[in-house]
């Protein structure tokens, strides 16, 4: 009977009366975008026949045909030659009945003490725990590429800005550290996150455990997670450490869409503060002379994307009873895009940093707009003994002189300075340079050159 | 030589000197989602070719060889045939290269006059358009749906629910009713947000226009534009229209959502209210019994995907200095995916409303409980004169009384219920039944089986 | 009794043995913040009462106490004396607890036949209602300033930005209307929001409707509403109104965020294009040369806070059974702060608009960088008969061309540019100023001074 | 002159030739808000001055005398006398404005060789860390109520729900466990956090450090922080720790949100399984009987509240190039926000944990509906050696039998039983009771009461 033969498709489908119409089948299943657990969806399956065996609950001949159809599968999977079909909903059920098919009655002993609840956290969990260890590579990977650029360029000088204004002189090198930092934070934050993701769900079946005497440490062990989740219902029920990685490259999106940002304004012409290179740069359909930076800018757009999925996952789980729902099947598509745009962000970018071009001409000019060292000016007032608020109260008004004449700060004469304080005297002129101000800037954290020198050498010996 | 072979590709590489790397090349590359426009993306290049010939750009001869190309494109297309390719970035360059191909130099004067950047708006316009046709056809089968359950349950008493407690008793058609409202609002956002989609980019060209003497209303007209984007910088950075409809589909997302809580909770054997039928329920790889709500789960849980495509698109275009940037190219994900999402929610809902088994008895029971009709009691007291705030103590106090007897309010005697006010009288058990206190609420809006009937002969005469 | 005392503040506490606790009095307590809504409730309630009177329920004498209380109520709140208090829950409780103190017995008949859950959910409305055409107002006043500044530049020329490299020059009026497009598309939708603002619940009471004899069509007249909430059930439920709203409001902060970041970006020093009012710039507390566009960064960052908003009621109404959850009443407060920043935002970038200096010279300078017209010459040469496709691969290899030389297009000589094209011939450098591409673009949409003059004119009609 | 008066509120005007408008000056003011940050601006300027004097930038008198008006303000302020006002923009410029006021010339050097960008950081820093610091004690509150609560009813059987289906029994305490683990998770996660907030900013300046000889080192000391923020520039363009708690926090309370769902449910007389005391539930202004789990409900819609804020601040600092902009005062108000709601929410819950009424007869006779122990059938017959896809199949029909019988799978007879599968024997029925089926899941994380106890045991210990 043909509504059987379908519904055979089901291993749960004894109980049901009629099967499942084709819309809710195209509605439900997952199979289109889950099969993309299938090697860590065997991975524990193997390791759960091996304690299924250990503990007496198989036998050998059991395990070894489970083993074998396993491993034939993976083949067939990798060959592109595995028959995935929409009727089994699911990566688990695909394989389970590619498995009873391949070999028989055995296969039919795998879901012991199991259930799709605890097999599907514990497969989403290792392909986690894969991508915070290559998204772990590829942050190292672009801090290297900083610390290399920034090494380039301890010492030229560049506008710090402050509200897009013209701050103060501070190095390129040093600008660059700041991503350096936020990227290691973001190495950390997923460091600590994958402690949390590394814990093993299976032996939760459904959500109450299971009446056979598994041992969940064996499965741990074999799997390498570094402990167990503790309560049978939380196993099943929590979606945290996917919510937590997507927070973290959110995140993590958020430091690049920084770079991205000031990347895309050097390279505008008013700024030529860089060049990138042309293989990462695109033209236009209709303007000939158009030279995009197209990939900076995509990436911008892309921490939009993160946000989002972040957001979807936080509305997914909020108010969920306990303890597994089927609105939890929408974890995975916004977990998977993430691992996608993060990795792929990360690794584009560090190659676009290898062509950038960087206009030190450029660089120094725009730093010599804007009176750059008016606070060198008012701690030379301070250094004088002129107390602070006054010396900056003097050289907001010697700016605006400044300006009155269209010129710079520095450019004042030194009779000229000393209408606005006493305190002005022949050595003024040494704080007003840009080298002055950037060198005189050498405590901890600071843009002085040596000091930026200093904290690359430091970070070069974080990364190992 | 092929580094020229590749950089062919891109009709803007005349400019550069290097070609885009590869990993590039599939950063950047759209084709793999938006050859989903390409049907409206050659329904404009025609139009766009007509009003080209008709304004005298392009010959005739060149016209109909453009036209010829597009259609054996659109065949290709259909046919499964189209060499797409990442090499050729997006659906508007792959279509372009390919009738450069079929039909030679006219092919090569096809973007005379237009950019990708308005072609990108116009298409994508005309996709939203269509979709939103298709989710307002939905939306009214739902609505049928609902209003034919309702009309077989105008009378059928439930418990209403304020803070999940017992309030008031009301018709599960009623209750049915107040989902008919929500969706006539979303249908008229849609709609709404129609006539903001309805317009012609075309033209714009890159962003200030073109110096070709285009007839832009001709292409409106053509593609059933209801009028023009008035300013060629806003018509191709405008993706108002896309975040518009994200908006509109997030809060239908919510209405369904909360009906599908609804179902859920019914479906629970504690309340047992409905019964889903099996074609939309589905089991347990584990627990043999289980009968699941899978697909309304599914429903409430698709709701967080919405909410974070809306999330991504403002994210998107926030802060974004005008014209187009590339940042833009994130746009089509999400929106193809919320109306992906949105059209199968409606059209599963809408089968799933078909198969539902009410369960009067359990409903009746329900209302039963919780002392229902104690504002029923109250009203009374007020009509025998009574202030509503004393009324309202009183009745709180004889509910109290019931509970310390472990019996409903209209289990107590004449002289019991007395105790707390002189006003009641022999009549007061009338008001105290549920048939008694539905029928009471007879005013437009309220839940007298009458005034549902009523409001659903208004509703099917609503949708036409 | 202390603890009775303590309990009669709640008109609902008849039916507990225990008070709530001072810590969830405070935890659930509203009446910090929709205070806000006093008058509208007083409106409402004078509203009903009249209509209770008109219909039988109330009689004169009791009319004519609840408005006289009301009234003094409202002068009471008006003057800062009216005794607001945590203990009486809400807005609500605050002013029927006053009115019976102050009037006695009409007092406690006021809350005859409504419930506070359509109670609240007919002030906001009424609040909302109010705040929209504050907006629209705040909305018109920018769109005005706006048009007369695109009028004082309406030749103006500047460099139109794609990907933020120069594109094409524009000028700086048309640039300007683009945004008078996006508040357009605003204004039109916070109307169509009104319309679904304006409709009134009360008479839905709890949920389920009344049974006393209510006309529900007089208490819409008398309060301005355009029509019913015509399911009792989805009266007191919805909150479409307030996420519609924020949804508006979202898009309408997103377009003054990119005017925003334009200001910003104009207002560094590599623009110049602009100078903010010293009255809308700040200082810094170290920095004595700084002048920092804080107003339009605040604007800017103001943006996430809507965006914030709109979700934390999106997920608030997630998956919410009907009808009204105690939920709801963290919909007060972002609606209010979305308002209120909406609102100071929009009124004062129309101040800051006022107060703007441009430098037309650097504008002008920066079109004339980045081979601005290198499209034009392209269309130059389609017109001398040459494909699209090839008249853009000559221009590119001409930028390249200049690049090489380190000059513009325009300014190579005839011969240098006849080597990529023979279609060149002396008329080519028309093509190629500022002033002759501004002017080609003369079709509905473009960029040509004409047409940005009949644009504005056009504008100004449509405010009226 | 009083337009003088007013911008020398300002200590930046100098620069300015006209003052700021009132308008401006009420829309960028944050002292209406940061104000709350003034003991920990009052902590870290005696820190920074001890330190000024320390390297010898300042004077013992000097630095005697801030400390001693820096006291008399913080005494101000507790008592409420402190003159703030909007004028002085922010709490640092309230408070140093107030020092010169009260001790003249060595007020206006305590901000040498710092700015507000980094003042403001270690300020919300510290903040930031004393919120973190009573949150994990609210947490530990929570956890230990939850400890009480499970330990009282390790073996009080429930049903166990997946889909909201009834699906094995569990205990409630074991149920309760799972809360347990989403809370010792979040105070991981509030831990990690803890040490990227705990690093000091101050040195920065304004984004370059200075060129005073200032020793971070020992203002980081005083201060009881961890560790420096290693670049200038990132530590004051970062708000990383601010996101990071929102994220913990999202986390955090979308597990209160999933708790009170259930409290909500439980509440509801159909389940019937818990009774929220008197003090945590509210009534209705209309209907007398009602009594409602409000605070649950409030805590479920306040997740709303928290997501909004995360994405408000994901928001804010997406794209913002370096260094600090004013986008950035839009940091406060949803941390603050964020802050207290979920330290109330965690207090609240713990309370109203304490006055639950669990009735186990309700839960009980919910466990027996909907054939709960159909797993463990199945599991008796894999132990009789059947298949565990074919157990599952014959249970499947069994459970369809029992359903057409309208009995549990309990109540049918051995030879019933023994239709659907031969392996079926005398010793069936132990495996069908609710306490042989808890009492079979003894492995780690499993439901059995003794394991119960066991994690009990254990998790005490870890909250030492």
């Amino acid at each position: 009977m043909s509504a059987n033969d379908k519904t055979r498709n089901q291993p749960w489908s004894g109980r049901f009366a009629e099967p499942v119409t084709a819309l809710v089948q195209r509605f439900t299943a997952s199979v289109s975008f889950d099969r993309r657990l299938a090697a860590f969806d065997i991975e524990a399956s193997v390791a759960h026949a091996r304690m299924l065996h250990a503990v007496g609950i198989i036998g050998k001949t059991d395990l070894a045909a489970i083993e074998k159809g396993l491993a034939q599968i993976r083949s067939e999977i990798d060959a592109g030659t595995f028959p995935w079909s929409d009727a089994h909903e699911d990566v688990h059920l695909n394989i389970e009945r590619r498995l009873i098919e391949l070999v028989g009655e055995p296969g039919k002993r795998l879901h012991t003490a199991r259930s799709r609840n605890d097999q599907v956290a514990t497969d989403l969990r290792l392909f986690l725990r894969s991508a915070i260890d290559r998204t772990l590579a590829l942050v190292q990977s672009l801090q290297r590429r900083l610390l290399d650029l920034a090494d380039a360029h301890a010492d030229t000088v560049m506008p710090g800005y402050t509200h897009l204004q013209v701050a103060q002189p501070v190095t390129f090198g040093h600008h660059l550290l700041a991503y350096f930092e936020m990227l290691a934070r973001d190495a950390q934050r997923l460091t600590d996150c994958r402690g949390r993701v590394n814990r093993l769900p299976l032996g939760a079946a459904a959500l109450a455990g299971t009446s056979f005497p598994i041992d969940r440490q064996q499965v741990a062990q074999a799997l390498g997670f570094e402990g167990l989740c503790e309560n049978s219902i939380d196993a099943v029920s929590d979606r945290d450490f996917a919510i937590e990685f997507c927070a973290c490259a959110a995140l993590a999106m958020t430091h690049l869409s920084r770079f991205c940002e000031e990347l895309i304004l050097w390279a505008n012409p008013a700024f030529g503060f860089v060049e990138i290179a042309d293989g990462f740069s695109t033209g236009s359909s209709i303007m000939p002379q158009k030279r995009n930076p197209d990939v900076a800018e995509l990436i911008r757009g892309k921490t939009g994307r993160v946000n989002g999925h972040l957001v979807a996952l936080l509305t997914l789980m909020k108010g969920q009873p306990l303890a597994y729902n089927r609105d939890n099947q929408e974890d995975k598509e916004p977990l998977f895009d993430v691992v996608d745009t993060l990795t792929a962000c990360l690794a584009v970018l560090a190659e676009m940093l290898g062509g950038i071009k960087v206009n030190r001409e450029a660089m120094a000019a725009a730093a010599r707009q804007g009176h750059a060292t008016a606070t060198d000016l008012a701690e030379y007032l301070v250094r004088k003994g002129v107390a602070f608020r006054e010396a900056h109260e003097a050289v907001a008004q010697a700016v605006r002189f400044a300006e009155s004449r269209h010129c710079g700060l520095a450019d004042l004469k030194l009779p000229e300075l000393q209408r606005f304080s006493s305190a002005i005297a022949q050595d003024v002129h040494d704080a007003l340079t840009l080298e002055g101000s950037l060198k005189s800037r050498s405590h901890p954290g600071g843009t002085a050159p040596a000091r930026v020198k200093a904290a690359i050498a430091r970070a070069r010996k974080s990364l190992g």
